[in-house]
């Protein structure tokens, strides 16, 4: 396991890292593109907020823990300033998308958004300690928090009373948010909060029937059987898991540890496509025709996510199971969505792991899951002891 | 030509119609199942506004243009109930749905459920001619014009200003509904309203460069280089295409006949899937990746809505060309969609055409496109001069 690190750590800062200082910068009017050809080229300048927050804290985080490259530096504050002048309204919540000048687009509807930029401003404040960037990423988690109850606010669709759900994506992505906040935030704070959010993901969103975590379920965490009651999105599942995962490290918590990965084998067994290969995007827990037309596409993130997981994983058991899905998935992953030619990689592809959307970022996918994913892997297995998995054991 | 009639009309009556009075009819809490598996079997008990009024509006008018069965004339009064008791919130507005009881589920965003909610109790009032269904057409149909400037109101997410796009569905919607309504609004209503339609669709959203019509645009007209400005959804263009030509029909405006069929055309050589047939559901106008992961799968109603087009196209000008692409489409859609095994047509194929999704209805799909489809089809070339053509020929 140990030799993926430096083939993770290469892809990282020869191809990834690169492809993104050279093709995403808008020296013009600030902050970064993402909709990004397979070449690299620009093919539209709409700035989407969660990809914005997200570059910021890849160059940050990567400053910080891999190395003090000015260049780096200067990128991360290149998207916070952006962010800061035109990211959010009056109340200080963040917009959605703004054009390319930077004037709003699509209002603050998405939660995420606040979530990404608090992520950027928070890790830039490490490497750069101004008070402005403590500033808002402070105010924004709290805003976060604030608004959790109801995230959409006003533009919520859902009519209240009828079937009010509880969505997984918050407490799964404040899991992480949390730990990346850590060093602006009371430890009191985040003690309780990090103790509230695994009892939530682990308790009220798990499903003892299936072993997995449900996306959508009623208040008291029961199951609800309509389309969002019934959608599993594995790559979500085994994200979470990884992020409780860190939780549960820091806090000594074996059994949790072992829980998490338990829950993220079943993922890997219940996503996988026997037929073609990678994690199906959405299954509906009944079996029956999902809500979602991409279901059966395969996705950088979950297959990012997984390795990422898998390596965690057998970094703190050195359990076995671990180390073959990591080889399975390392070898599909690389094998499909991988650009050899023009570097970086796809992000869309069908089920027969064709290039659907021969891009290399669009609204969606930015500089964030796969050289996160690629600098997670390589960090966790650097020092993975080689033929003593047991040592590490927790 | 005319030999299709026969088969269309016998796969509409026989087939088609038979599944949902079958399946579709909830007797417990009234309104229709639309979550229909491939054996007819009910796997979601959720009520969606636009297939609700739909349905209502293909059981009226089969009543009213087919035969006088009665229980297709149940069937509609039973949609029509539904509606009219849970359906409207209390400004009249129509939820997007309902759960199997009749209580809101999503908030009336969605001007398009108040649109084929007008339909089904203005096509239920011709054939039953109580007052109460005429109130509801007429009143909603009201609403929908004084909404039309904006029609998702307060859950509208786009930011003011910024980027004021045109869409392109409710003038595309109002074309046909126009029509369906006619026997319940003023003459110089339906006159002045069409003409305008006319003019927004021929004109505003018409696209000279590719001879296509586009789904988003500018006040002014002008083409927005965005995903939402580059976006072709060919089916959509076929579809208003006949609307517009039932119009132009009605108008004895030859030169617009003329003008809808060309672009219809345009549209299927340009949405056409060389390589495994089929008609794919987006693309982008300038070749770059479209935001919809779903690009490029085959859906039921762009080829059901093509027939359609190319049935009338013929029948109004005996236009080789439109004989030729009816016989294309009939010979793809008749073997990719339909499922001679359990009834019904299937609804969404992946790009190979093989079955993406195993249902006969869903969230979208009800009892609409594939029977209304045959309908018109089997009438249109019901009286279709054989062999004479030009006979036909404006």
């Amino acid at each position: 396991m140990k030799q993926y690190s430096t083939l993770y750590k290469q892809e990282l800062l020869e191809n990834v890292i690169p492809f993104w200082m050279k093709h995403s910068k808008d020296e013009k009017h600030g902050g970064f593109f993402t909709c990004l050809d397979q070449f690299g080229n620009v093919f539209d300048t709409d700035k989407f907020i969660w990809l914005q927050g997200r570059e910021t804290w890849m160059f940050s985080m990567l400053y910080d823990k891999v190395e003090q490259k000015q260049e780096w530096l200067d990128m991360a504050v290149h998207g916070a300033d952006f962010l800061k002048k035109h990211g959010r309204d009056a109340e200080g919540n963040f917009y959605f998308s703004l054009n390319q000048q930077g004037q709003p687009l699509v209002q603050p509807y998405n939660i995420f958004s606040d979530c990404f930029a608090a992520m950027g401003f928070g890790a830039l404040y490490k490497v750069n300690p101004k008070d402005e960037y403590a500033d808002i990423a402070r105010t924004t988690f709290q805003n976060i928090l604030n608004r959790r109850e109801n995230p959409k606010g006003k533009y919520s669709k859902a009519y209240p009373g009828t079937r009010d759900l509880r969505n997984f994506s918050l407490p799964m992505i404040l899991s992480n948010l949390s730990l990346e906040m850590e060093h602006l935030l009371d430890k009191s704070l985040i003690e309780s909060l990090s103790q509230e959010i695994i009892q939530e993901v682990m308790g009220v969103f798990f499903h003892p029937e299936s072993g997995l975590i449900l996306e959508n379920v009623y208040q008291d965490g029961s199951f609800a059987d309509c389309f969002e009651g019934r959608v599993i999105n594995p790559g979500h599942i085994i994200e979470a898991m990884w992020f409780i995962m860190d939780l549960a490290v820091r806090k000594g918590d074996q059994a949790l540890v072992k829980r998490t990965i338990e829950i993220a084998l079943n993922a890997l067994e219940y996503g996988w496509d026997k037929e073609f290969g990678g994690l199906f995007y959405f299954k509906d827990i009944n079996g029956f025709p999902p809500q979602q037309l991409e279901w059966d596409q395969k996705l950088w993130w979950p297959h990012v996510e997984a390795l990422v997981c898998m390596a965690k994983a057998y970094a703190a058991t050195g359990d076995e199971r671990c180390q073959k899905w990591f080889d399975k998935l390392h070898d599909y992953t690389w094998n499909s969505f991988r650009d050899e030619q023009y570097g970086e990689w796809f992000g869309y592809l069908n089920r027969r792991n064709e290039v659907l959307l021969p891009l290399k970022g669009g609204k969606w996918k930015g500089c964030f899951h796969v050289p996160r994913g690629l600098y997670q892997v390589y960090k966790t297995l650097e020092n993975v002891e080689v033929n003593q998995p047991e040592l590490v054991k927790l």
